[in-house]
């Protein structure tokens, strides 16, 4: 069972439910159940947290809140995930609030699968925090790994921290220290690596803040918008053009298909003692079907527990 | 004058030596003379500082090296620019060690225009500092907006501040603070920005961290070339391709045109009082061309005085 949180949907909650059903999986709607005539399993909850308010306070004060039930459903072990397309700020402080921070954890993370043909790799901290020390850099490596492991089977994941060069002594001092004890460390550790190492195919993990996770994340989904956006214009400047862009037509099928964003919607918080998957709030319904059955998959292969063994290990 | 060091280049120092020719502006190339025959102009500079000196240590220790001389020719009046396609940070410790940091400034900045089809954006810092505080990112904003006046003739820059959301609380100290001050100031501020906002068109000037910028500016090339060949990659698998491939040429070639990176090589460093103009080491004689020309033009605007005037008015 997961729990979707049909609130917050740039596309209003019947996108969200009618993912949920094309995702073949059982699931329980919070959202108004005005706007959800039609479907089974609605809870209906029509408060919303917005993107205005203080998320720790909205989730306080807000406990019938969509967003809340989801994640109190994840809690008291009525649903395995909760999915929510809304603001990361919210589903963060609902899943620390409810279903708290994996013991030895000291930040959870959002990881994100970057597409990249052939080898996609996970970046995290994309954007739960904004700071970044030393060890919470050595965490998300440690987390990183067990879910590349544990989610797609991924042996020994090959770990590269992000910085300004390769050379161990490039970057800031949190950064520095980090890769001094991830050099020592147990894990498969590719050392620093740069922004356009994420898509070389050589890495199944990056390191970074959440800072810089965030702006690198964003920059990849705008400039791969700007660049359709740019063939577009190019292909319709001339009728001449129609025929390149027919002739064209597999190629950029395959391209896209392969670069879909919507194929990888569906961002995951590692380091709560339960599931939560963020979805893009501008998602549509293929997108909302993938976001859930990233939720499923965590479940069924129970990734908060695995994180935890690896964590654990390392702590011992 | 613009002088050239020609060691540090991938394809060796010919290949900057025939940059200089294309430019069509008057040269002096340090580098090794052995190498450089046929070229005239040369000062036989052979030593090189590499990437693994500390770049402080090395500007002190060789008084010989290319860059160094390229960068006294600078100090002396000889040159009125010096573009290297060697390390950022031996190319800053020269600057700053040669030339100095312009009066009241904290740190200089590296400054790259981003392609971004009809509306180039500066993107600064790109790498001269690791570390971030908010009245660095203040100024950088006021030498992103007197550069793009200086240089590109554009009015009221438009200034966004790169963070991880657009309202003002959101990102780190540095960010909310530096928000803070250029939201009072008489800059033409859009507020935060996000990675994605960096393609959109809608600004000149983005402020970030060099930690960041330098991530954000890698993060796009690299996703620019993974796209180029992925493309590649499918117009060739099979025969009946080739035809959408050929159907497509203008549309490939315009839009090459429109982002190729070699048309935006050389990267501004800005702060110091003379012009720095750092090169990519991979560049190729048509880049090479381009980061001399950009000196060039730097220089017969005086670009130095103009971002010293606009800063001694803001300290006024």
């Amino acid at each position: 069972m997961v729990a979707l949180d049909a609130n917050g949907a740039d596309r209003g909650p019947r996108n969200v439910a009618e993912g949920g059903l094309r995702a073949g999986v059982p699931v329980t709607i919070f959202g108004p159940a005005a706007e959800l005539e039609g479907f089974d399993g609605v809870v209906d909850a029509p408060v919303a947290i917005t993107n205005d308010e203080d998320p720790a306070r909205a989730v306080r004060a807000k406990p019938d809140a969509s967003m809340v039930q989801a994640a109190r459903a994840v809690k008291d072990g009525r649903a395995g995930a909760f999915v929510t397309p809304g603001s990361t700020g919210a589903a963060l402080a609902a899943g620390l609030f409810h279903l708290k921070r994996m013991r030895g954890v000291h930040r959870p993370a959002v990881a994100v699968r970057v597409p990249v043909p052939g080898r996609a790799v996970l970046l995290l901290d994309c954007g739960a925090n904004v700071d970044s020390r030393p060890e919470w850099l050595v965490q998300f490596a440690y987390m990183g790994a067990a879910y590349m492991e544990g989610v797609h089977g991924v042996k020994r994941a090959r770990v590269g921290l992000l910085s300004v060069g390769e050379e161990p002594k490039k970057g800031t001092d949190a950064v520095v220290e980090a890769n001094r004890v991830l050099r020592d460390g147990p894990l498969n550790f590719a050392g620093n690596v740069e922004g356009g190492d994420l898509m070389r195919g050589q890495l199944d993990v990056v390191v970074t803040d959440g800072f810089t996770g965030n702006v690198a994340l964003k920059t990849m989904e705008g400039l791969a918008n700007m660049l359709v956006g740019a063939l577009k214009t190019e292909y319709t400047r001339n009728p001449l053009r129609y025929i390149g862009a027919a002739a064209s037509w597999p190629v950029l099928r395959s391209l896209r298909r392969e670069f879909d964003p919507r194929t990888y919607n569906g961002a995951s918080m590692v380091g709560l003692s339960g599931i939560v998957i963020k979805s893009h709030g501008s998602a549509d319904v293929l997108s909302f079907r993938n976001a859930i059955r990233v939720g499923l998959i965590e479940a069924r292969k129970g990734v908060p527990t695995q994180i935890a063994n690896l964590l654990s290990a390392q702590l011992a």
